[in-house]
Order: C-alpha cells, then sequence, then structure tokens
C-alpha cells in the first residue's frame, strides 16, 4: 500500500538519533583519557569488557542459530511458521546485541575521560559522563527505529498487492517476531552481564571490605578490575539489549494491535493507527535531542544546579512528547484521538509515579531505608528482615498504579465501554500498548540519564585505583548520586512499560493464534467447538476465541498455567540468584588465595592478578546464563504443547502478576539495602568500619544480584514468555 | 430431607475423637512433671501462653463482634446477605479458637512431663509428646466435625419443606460461611501467634546466642521464657486454628461443589455426594485412632525405632484411608466411584511427593541445604543469597505437583471431559474438592506428628533451664529432630490442601453468587448482559456465568484482579515481616538493657525479669497483628465493589497463584536455613562458636519469619480471601 509521507519521518528519526550519537562519541573521543596510569586502567576495563561481551556474543550465536534453524524448518517445513519468522528474529538479536555493543564501548572509552574531567570541575565530569549515556540512549533508539523502518518497507512492498487491510496485520504480526530475537539476546545480556557484574561486585567487597579492611575500587583488591568490567557489562551492554527490547517491544505490539483494532474501519485508518505508534516514538528522539541539548550548566555548578540541569532536560522532553501525542493522534485523524491520547498520559502518570515510589522506598532521604539502616543496630539478621519486608510492602503503589493505568489506558480508549464486545477490546487493548509507547517515546533522554550513572561510578573507580585523590573520588561519587536520583524515574518507567507491553503482547498471541490456525485450515486442519460445529478462525472475534479456547478462570488449564507462571518467575529468580552465589564463592575464594598467596599485595608493593578475577567472571557468567535463559524459552512452548491456548494465557497472566510484583520487590529491597549502607558511611550509627556499617554492608551484598541480576531479569522474562509462545503459536495449533 | 444412617457416623467419629482427646489429656496429666524448678519453669511458660491467648481472642472477639453485626445488618437490613451467615461465622470462629485453646493447654501441662520422663528414656518421652500432640490433633478433627454435623443437622431440619435438591444447595452454602469464621480466627492466631514466637526467638537468638555466647534456652536470657511462649502460641495454637480451618474449609467446600455437581441427578445421589466428604472424613478419624494406638515403641527403643514407629502410624492410616475413600465412594453408588477415588489418590500423591521435596530441600542430609552450610565460609550474605535461591528454585517440584494433582483430580472426578460443559466443570471441580479432604482426612494423626515438635522443643527448654544435663537435652532434641522430620510431610499435605481448597472454594465463590444474584432479582434487581438479555441467574450454568461477567483474560478488570492478587500476598508478608523486625528489635534493647542494668545476670547469681520480655511480645503480637489480617479481610470487600465478579476471580487467582508459590518459597527457605544452622552446631566448618556459626545464625534468624510467621499465615490468607469474598458475594452483587 501506499505509504503516507510522514512515515519517512520514522527513518529519518532513525538517521538522526544515530548521526548525534556518532557525533557525541567523537566529540568525547577527543577529550584527554589523564595520566597513563589512568589509561592503563580504563584499557584494562577496555579489554575486560571486550572480551567478555565476546564470549557472551558466541553463546548466543549459537542458541540463535539453533533458533532460527527450527523456525525455519517449522516455516518450510511444517508450514507451521510465517517465513520470514527466522529472519526477523536474527535481524532483531543482531540490532540488540549491536545496541548494547556500541553503548558499552562509548562507556568503557568515557569513565577515564569523565574522570579526568572531574578534575577540572563537576560540570565537565556531567558534561562528558551524560554525553556518553546520551550515545547509548540514541543508538537505542536509532537502531530500533531502524529495523522497524526497514522491516516496514521491505514487507509492505512485499505485500503490495495484497488487499491492504489483510496485509497490514500480517505485516505487523510478522514484525511482532523480531521481538523475539531482541528478547532474546536481552535475556542473555541481562542475565550474563548481571551475574558477571555481580559475582565481581559481591566477591570484591566481601574480602577487600569485610575482611581486608581495605577501601572500594581499591588497586590492591584483585577483583576491582572485574568489578569495574562488571558495571559496564551488565549496568551498560544489559541495559541497552534490555532497553532496545522494550522499545521495540511496545511499539510493534501496539502496531499488531492497531492493525486489529482498526480493521473494519474505512479508508486508511487503519494504517495509520499502526504507523502511530512509530509516529510517537519518531517525534520522541527529537524531543530526546532537544532535551539532551538542554542539559547544561556552568563553571563552578553546584549538585542542585546539576540535578536541576537534568531534570530540566528529562521534564522538557516528557512535556513535549505528552503535548505531541496529541498533535500527533489529532493529524492522523485517528478515531478518538483524544481519548488515545488521555491513554498515551496515563502510561506517562504511571511512570512517573512508580519513579516517584521507587525513590521513596530506595533513597536515604526517606523513612523505609532510614529505618533499614537504623535496624543495623540490631545486626545483620534484622537488616535483611526489614529490608525484605521492606522491599515487599514496597510493591503497593507499583501495583495500584499500574493497575489504575491499565483500567485507564483501556478505558480511554475505547471510549469506557465494558462491554468487552470484539471492537471494545481491541480498541481498549491498543489503548494499553500506546501507552507504553508513550512511557518510552523519550528513552533518547531517559535511557542517557541511566547509562551515565555506570560511566560515573568507572570514573570513580579509575580515579580511585590511579590515586587521583579525595576531592575528586567525591566529585564522581557527587555524579554517581546524581544518577541514581535520575534513574529511580527511568526504572519507574522500564518496569511499568515492561507490564504494559507485556499485557499488549498477550493480546498479540492470540492474534497470532488466529492466523496459526487460519493458516492451518488452508492446510487441511479442522477446528470444532465445545458445541460440535466447525470453527472458522478467520471470521472469529477475540471473545470468540476466548469462547473457543475456555479462557476462564474456571478452566483448569488456565488455572495450572497461572501456577506455573508464578513458579516461572520464582525459578527463575532462584537460578539467577544461585548463580551469583556460586560465582561469588569463586571469586571470594580467588581474592583470598592472591591474599594469602601473593606477597606484598595489602601493602601495595605487589600487583594482583586481576585478569584471573575477570575470568572467573567471564566463565561462571557465560556457563550460569545458560540453564535460566533456555528454561525462559522452553517453558511456554512446553505449557502450550501441553496445555494449549488456555494453558498459555494462564502462564502468561500468572507470571506477568507474579512477576512484576516479584521484580518490584527485589529491586526496591535491593536499592534500599544499597543506601542504608550509604547512610551509614556517611556517618550514622558509627559510620564507616562500625559494626552497624558490617551489617549494612551484608545487606548491600544480598541486595546486588536482587536489583542488578534477578530484578531486572525479570522484566525481560515476561516479555520474553509472551514472545516465545508468539513465535511459536504454529506450534500449540500443531498440537491441538 | 431424611438422612442415611450412615451420617449419624459423622457425629459418632467426632465424639470419639473428643473422648479420646480427654483420655490422652487426663493420662498426661497423671505423669510427673519432675523437680520443683521444672514445675516452676513449666508454670512460667504456662501463665504466660495463657495470658497471651486471653489477649488475643480479647482483640479477635471485637473484630468477630463487628463483622457479624455487619453481617447481620447485611442480612436482614438490606437482604444482600443469608440469613445464618451471623450465626455460622460466630460458631466456626469459636470453635476455631476453642481447638488451638485446647491443644496449647495441653503443650504446656505436657512439655514439663516430656522432659521429666525422657529422663527415663527416648521412649517414654515420645510416647507423653506424642500423646499429648494427638490431643490436638483429635480436638481439631473432632470440634470441626461436631461443627459440621450439628450445622448440617439443624439447617436440614429448618428447610425440612423445602425441595431436597434446592435444599441442599442452600445449606451448603450457608455452612461455608462458617469457613469464614474458622479463616479469620486462624489469621489471627497465625499472624499474632507468628509475630510472637519469632519476635522472642529472633530478639533471645541474636542477643543470647550471638553477642553474649550462651546457649539457646539458658535461664541467664531474659527472653527465653517469652521464647518457650512464643513455641505454644505460635507453633500449637497457631497451628491447631490454622489447621481447624483447612480441615473445615476442605469438607465444606467439597459439600457445596457436590450439591452443584449433582443437583441434576436422580433420586438422592445428591445428597450422598454432599456427605461423602464428610464421611471420608469421619472414617478418617476412626484410622487417625488406630494410626495414633500403632505408635508403639519398647524400652531402650533408638532414633531409628521411633522414626519407624511414628512412620508406621501415619503410613498405615494413609493407606487405609486410600482404600478406604474408594469403599465410601462405591458404598455410596455415587456416579463414578472409581474416578473420583483417583481423584482422592491423586490429592494424597501430591501430598506425599511435596512432602518429600520439602524434606529434600530442608533437610541437613540433602544437598541443598548443605550447599547453604558450606556457603557460611565466604558470610552472612552468601548464606542468605545462597537460602533465598534455594527457596525460590524449591518452588519448582511443589508446583510441579500440585498442578498435576489439579488436572488429575479434576479430569478422574469427570470422566477426563475438558470440554467445560456445565456439568464437566462441576464435577471436576468436586474432585479437586474431595482431593484436599481425602489429604486432610488423616489430620488427627499426622496433626499430632506436627504438634508434638513443639512440645518436645519446650521439653528441651525445661531440661536446659532446670538444669537437667546433657544428656536428658540431647534425649529432647532427638525427639525435636524426629519432629522436624515427620513434620515435613504434615507440612506438605497443609499447603497442598490449602492449594486445592482455595480452588474449590473460587468454583463455590460462583455459585454464592448465583444464590446472591437470585435473592437480588426476587427484590426486583434485574441483569442485562451484553447483548442486551435480561439474565436469570437462577437457570444460569457455571459456563452461563462465566461469559455474562467475561471472566476471561482480554477483561481487564480481570487482569487487574491478578496484579491486586499476587500485590495483597506480597504486601501480607512484607508486613507480618515488618512487624517481626519491629517487635525483635524492641526485644533486643530490652535484653540487652538487662544484660547492661541487672548486675550478676550473665554470672548467673540474678534472675532476669522474664515477665518484661513476655508482656513485649505480647503487646507486639497484639498490636501487630491488627493490620495484615484486616487488609487480608478489605481486598476482596473493596476489590469486588470496585471490579466486580471478574475482578475478584481475578484477585483470587493471582493470590492463589502468587501466595502458594511465595509460601511455599519462604517456609522451605527458613527451613533449610534452620537446618544449615544445625548442620554447623554439629561440628561442620568450625562448630559451634566458629565464624561459619555466626553466618548460618543471621541465615537462620532471617529465616525464622519466613518459616513460622509469613510463611504459614500466606496458607490462610488464599483462603481467608476467597471466604471473605464469598461470605460479601451479596455486596459484589448490589454493587453491580
Amino acid at each position: 500500500m501506499n505509504l503516507p509521507v510522514v512515515f519517512w519521518l520514522i527513518p529519518l528519526a532513525s538517521v538522526c538519533a544515530l548521526m548525534m550519537a556518532w557525533l557525541f562519541f567523537q566529540n568525547m573521543m577527543k577529550e584527554d583519557e589523564g595520566s597513563p596510569r589512568m589509561k592503563e586502567i580504563a584499557l584494562y576495563i577496555r579489554r575486560g569488557a571486550m572480551a567478555y561481551l565476546r564470549q557472551q556474543y558466541r553463546v548466543v550465536l549459537i542458541v540463535f542459530v539453533v533458533l532460527a534453524i527450527i523456525f525455519a524448518i517449522m516455516a518450510y517445513g511444517f508450514n507451521a511458521q510465517n517465513p520470514w519468522v527466522p529472519f526477523a528474529f536474527l535481524t532483531g538479536g543482531f540490532f540488540s546485541g549491536l545496541a548494547g555493543f556500541f553503548g558499552m564501548k562509548t562507556a568503557t572509552y568515557a569513565s577515564g575521560r569523565t574522570a579526568n574531567a572531574a578534575r577540572e570541575g563537576l560540570h565537565k565530569g556531567l558534561k562528558i559522563a551524560f554525553r556518553s549515556g546520551a550515545v547509548m540512549g540514541l543508538v537505542v533508539v536509532g537502531l530500533g527505529l531502524l529495523d522497524i523502518a526497514v522491516w516496514f518497507l521491505i514487507l509492505n512492498s512485499f505485500y503490495s498487492d495484497m488487499d491492504p487491510h489483510t496485509a497490514l496485520i500480517t505485516i505487523t504480526t510478522t514484525m511482532l517476531t523480531f521481538g523475539m530475537g531482541a528478547s532474546t539476546q536481552a535475556l542473555f545480556a541481562r542475565v550474563g552481564g548481571g551475574i558477571y557484574t555481580k559475582a565481581a561486585d559481591v566477591g570484591a567487597d566481601l574480602v577487600g571490605k569485610v575482611e581486608a579492611d581495605i577501601p572500594e575500587d581499591d588497586p590492591r583488591n584483585p577483583a576491582t578490575i572485574a568489578d569495574n568490567v562488571g558495571d559496564n557489562v551488565g549496568d551498560v551492554a544489559g541495559m541497552g539489549a534490555d532497553l532496545y527490547e522494550s522499545y521495540c517491544g511496545s511499539i510493534l505490539s501496539t502496531a499488531a494491535l492497531g492493525a486489529t483494532a482498526f480493521a473494519m474501519s474505512a479508508d486508511d485508518m487503519q494504517l495509520r493507527a499502526v504507523i502511530a505508534p512509530m509516529l510517537i516514538a519518531a517525534v520522541g528522539v527529537f524531543l530526546s535531542l532537544l532535551g539532551i541539548f538542554l542539559v547544561r550548566t556552568k563553571d563552578g555548578a553546584t549538585m542542585k544546579d546539576l540535578l536541576h540541569a537534568l531534570g530540566v532536560g528529562t521534564n522538557t522532553s516528557a512535556i513535549l512528547i505528552a503535548v505531541a501525542t496529541f498533535g500527533i493522534l489529532y493529524w492522523l485523524q485517528i478515531d478518538n484521538w483524544m481519548g488515545i491520547g488521555c491513554s498515551v498520559l496515563s502510561g506517562l502518570a504511571a511512570g512517573v509515579i512508580i519513579g516517584q515510589a521507587t525513590e521513596y522506598y530506595t533513597s536515604q532521604s526517606y523513612k523505609p531505608t532510614q529505618r533499614i539502616a537504623e535496624a543495623s543496630q540490631t545486626g545483620a539478621a534484622t537488616v535483611i528482615i526489614k529490608g525484605i519486608g521492606t522491599g515487599m510492602i514496597s510493591t503497593c503503589v507499583p501495583v495500584l498504579t499500574i493497575s489504575v493505568a491499565i483500567m485507564l489506558s483501556y478505558l480511554c480508549a475505547n471510549g469506557f465501554d465494558l462491554s468487552m464486545s470484539a471492537t471494545s477490546i481491541s480498541r481498549g487493548l491498543y489503548g494499553i500498548g500506546i501507552a507504553a509507547v508513550g512511557m518510552l517515546s523519550t528513552l533518547g533522554i531517559t535511557l542517557a540519564t541511566d547509562a551515565y550513572g555506570p560511566i560515573a561510578d568507572n570514573a570513580g573507580g579509575n580515579a580511585e585505583m590511579s590515586g587521583l585523590g579525595e576531592e575528586i573520588r567525591h566529585r564522581t561519587d557527587a555524579l554517581d548520586a546524581l544518577g541514581n536520583t535520575t534513574a529511580a524515574t527511568g526504572k519507574g518507567f522500564a518496569i511499568g512499560s515492561a507490564a504494559l507491553t507485556a499485557l499488549a503482547l498477550l493480546a498479540s498471541y492470540v492474534e497470532e493464534i488466529k492466523l496459526a490456525m487460519s493458516r492451518a485450515v488452508t492446510h487441511g486442519q479442522q477446528f470444532i467447538d465445545a458445541a460440535g460445529q466447525v470453527f472458522d478462525p478467520a471470521k472469529a472475534t477475540m471473545p470468540d476465541f476466548m469462547n473457543f479456547f475456555q479462557v476462564n478462570l474456571m478452566n483448569p488449564r488456565v488455572l495450572v498455567g497461572a501456577f506455573l507462571g508464578a513458579m516461572a518467575a520464582f525459578l527463575f529468580c532462584g537460578l539467577t540468584m544461585g548463580a551469583v552465589g556460586r560465582a561469588a564463592g569463586k571469586m571470594v575464594s580467588e581474592v583470598r588465595r592472591q591474599f594469602h598467596e601473593i606477597k606484598g599485595i595489602l601493602e601495595g608493593k605487589a600487583t594482583p592478578d586481576y585478569g584471573r578475577c575477570v575470568e572467573i567472571s567471564t566463565k561462571s557468567a557465560q556457563h550460569e546464563m545458560i540453564l535460566p535463559s533456555l528454561l525462559a524459552i522452553i517453558i511456554p512452548i512446553v505449557v502450550g504443547m501441553i496445555l494449549g491456548v488456555a494453558g498459555v494465557l494462564g502462564l502468561l497472566v500468572g507470571g506477568l502478576a507474579a512477576g512484576f510484583t516479584l521484580a518490584v520487590f527485589m529491586a526496591n529491597a535491593g536499592g534500599a539495602w544499597d543506601n542504608a549502607k550509604k547512610s551509614v558511611e556517611e556517618g550514622r550509627f558509627g559510620g564507616k568500619g562500625s559494626p552497624c556499617h558490617k551489617a549494612t554492608i551484608v545487606g548491600d551484598t544480598v541486595g546486588d544480584p536482587f536489583k542488578d541480576t534477578s530484578g531486572p531479569s525479570l522484566n525481560i522474562l515476561i516479555k520474553l514468555m509472551s514472545m516465545v509462545s508468539i513465535v511459536m503459536a504454529g506450534l500449540t495449533v500443531a498440537c491441538m
């Protein structure tokens, strides 16, 4: 079909984002990396990080090749799969990996330069770190939109002689499957990176801080380079792949829902509904760029000025995107554009509220974290009990918020219609999807504020190891702390959008089943409903499918599915926690061995063997990431084969509800422990080295895998399970 | 209607159980309580326990009176409630409290006597402790069946001129509401008792064991009496109320499902289906008694002999009940008796498997717990990480088992029919309910093996405090360890039956909504379905209701409900964890104060002020139990009012799936930490007093509220939320 001119805004935004990323990267590279010692340390970290990423991509490549072959066999051998899937799957994975790679490369070049710039002042440090973080943000959105635009153009020209209404449904559901590539890549990146970074972090802290009483990032600690490498592979590359996946997933699932919701509309309304989420994202790119340029401070700026500067950038982008969304929807003349715009607003508001709640429960400025610090007076056990209790209670606000956002975005988009007719459901679900798109549309800048945290963190490491002195370290710590505040909001958007996207994917799953059944019918399979009538999937609506598959809460398959979904979330977390525990154990033994065997190491007279620790983290991550990641792929396939569509939907809903809550619990408990420790380190309850400090270090160490391995991986798990179900819909239908 | 003669077996079993309980109690009382010191200690504990229970009942009484008044207003003022509910509710609560009271009274008299008997040998100690535990088991089943039989007789005579088919549905759904009384009582008992016992335990351990380096139960520790009182109020009274609730809940919900499933059957099949679960329970009482008498050993018996003796008792009862069930169902000539019998078998098998899995994940004889002990070499943090990881992974087998049990018991009972017709659903759900009844039918003996654990534990405390010497202490420890092994199976049955009962209650909820709607129709309310037709609740089947309320997984109300259900489970746990943390903090401060202010206390020259510690636990428990318990009652009511039936069903399913998994995680992590510590205490990794020991004590302390407060309370939460929804169905309908 003919695309409106405005469509070209999407590739244009993509190219702009990538060009600006390139420019920021070049400018950053021109900065001085500091003394030879600083350069040496940065080189160590860069090499370690790249070496790990190569290993990770090797494992992931094998998984991708195997899966692509399976998809190809399903598609070409058994007609149980859309023929484009193997290719779409591969590009999704490739671009997701690329986004992580570029982000990490930038971060490893930037941290030394940030440390060096911090010698001149906070202001200079912020600029380099933030602009380098922006490289990642822009690469993610740029590559995401590129992948979307190119695939849309290819498929559109391929299906050009098909009836436009059918073509759009086919195109959007096909494109959805490249989300599975991105999800798979993201899961490996998050899990592998998360295990790597936390094995190193926990190992370095337990022996260095607790046993040998040396400060964080001290060059005498053999695990310190591995720890800094970990920040890059986990917090930068992992996060990049993760958010690439959320970004594309939300746009693609909303586009697919738009194709269904407006399938019966006159003229090209359907096409406009499909490209609406892409356009919102494209405009978001430009507004993000604007926001990035607004983040500027003068020489001699204070912390407060910096926080204000970041706030101006992100808030301006967010407010403008809200306004622009209404403009885009109005301009596209989409039915009920006002209502759909309100859906986006409710999504944005939910993101902000969840972010605020995260901030409240994890910042040392508020009671919950202060109480955890207080509990250190009665020892490590009460710190843990209090932290777990706080984390669990902290699930309340985010769940209530997301619940309200779901209801509002659904109802606004379908004109407050709870009748559950086919149209009301599909329009409502479109609203849920577009709320997620709205949340993520300013990812270019929000990810910049997220990614600059680990850069500042690494800059601190570099400053410490190259002996730049207290003041510089204080400045990098200040930059890091600043990042934590803005990152809280970022986290709110990440988890909120994950939940909304997962819901949109749930609906897309039913669409995909419909297509798979239609394909099966053309190949001679017949479906009989409960009343003994022949069921025609091509003509059936969403409610018809619900009835045909008996997807109600008295169906034991749905109930069993829900149990299995909740279990999948816990099992996955348990496996990743266990992996970190094992890997950290190995790291502790190695660090202890080096302290014991290498004479003069603690006096700073001998150099520790950093390489061995890097190797331990790399190997552990590489081995340990396989089982949990494969489980996430296998569980929905097996459930689909045994319990059918009803079981899969139960699984996805159970997994989503339990997984979301568990993810919030783990992230917040971890964040609160971290800051409770910082609060003691700042002098409360005896300060550094006191028994209270030791107790809070236990809390922080437990929190490490909570907040940086298991918690964030859950975000991906809940979406990946939906993605796998979508891609494997053909198999589920074949087993019926 | 005329009841068959066999019905009288139910009150007969009840009377037999209560008489035997009385006999065992009398025999136990005849035993010598030992030296004056032993008597004194037992008296302290008895007084503390009774004082606490009085306080708890006072709070609970207020809640009960308020709720009963609300129910009465709803029933008599607005016709939105069955008129029997206020009374049924009160008796359920009363009997549940009574069961806890009698069990605890017996336990507090028995522990001193067990300690004294252990001076003569293991054999004698086992007999007293076990028979005293049996008092609790028999009181629970006796009072449960009494309540059921009496209410059935009353309601049957009241509705004698109603058409028998309708009468049975009315009677069984009315009786179901006395389950809410039992649940409410159970929740307060579990939460209050759990907070009490763990505040004392954590406080005693943290200061006594860790800081002052004195052994457990040392009389120099001011919190030691409170700790022993706690075992009674939490592990005995709390567990009694809890299992009373499970026992009655499973029987009543199955009876209600039987009334619906066989409503269309010829002659009095329906009546037979209703009394089948009661009869299975009644026969279970006799078989439990048989099993209790089979538990006998000779003088000079070894540990292995004792374990064998307990095994003979419980296994014989379980095998005989399986056989007897087929006999009862055959004799009652119930349709598909063979299939329904198989449902019971699958429930029993699931209980055994979950028990075995619990044993595997928490016993020091197996790898998971050993690995947690190993992790102590790298400190407390890795112990916690490993324990949480293990606990989360341990959810896998129980969830898979319960999933298979759900499918099997459903399919066996309805002749492997997945068509989701009205009959196939109701027969299948009856199968799920009766599987739970089968699991709990031998509660008389399984509860005896559970309840004797805390008695042995307290006996150990008495032995330590009255200075009976190492050998006696070893014997009571052996008795305690023996209890842990059998208790694992007991836990499997408790949590498995909770899940199955909750599912049965889910179905009963829909029935209750049907009745409430029918009542509303007679008062002039009209219901219009999505197609604009008048909906007649009286004639509608289960699938009709699912359609009318759109209880499918694309309904945003269902999805939001599921989120809220998962959140409710986490929030509830968070609140109870927080409560234990706060209460334990107070206890720690008090014990430290006494150590500091009372001179000579650590040299054993001055007596600590035990009373203050008992008071702290009592007051904390009393205050802290209110908020979480009320939340459990309020959440389903509010969800019903705002999101309607679809939202409530989503809430219950989300809460059940997440709550069950969370409960298994918490119980197993707690159990594993406990035994990891024991394993170190037995000499591994440096033994008592080593850094590894300190690290495992942190784990054990964190595990205390996991396994004894939050975890077990979740069992009740998932059932109470269903019960509240059932009782409040009228309100939900009124808000439609």
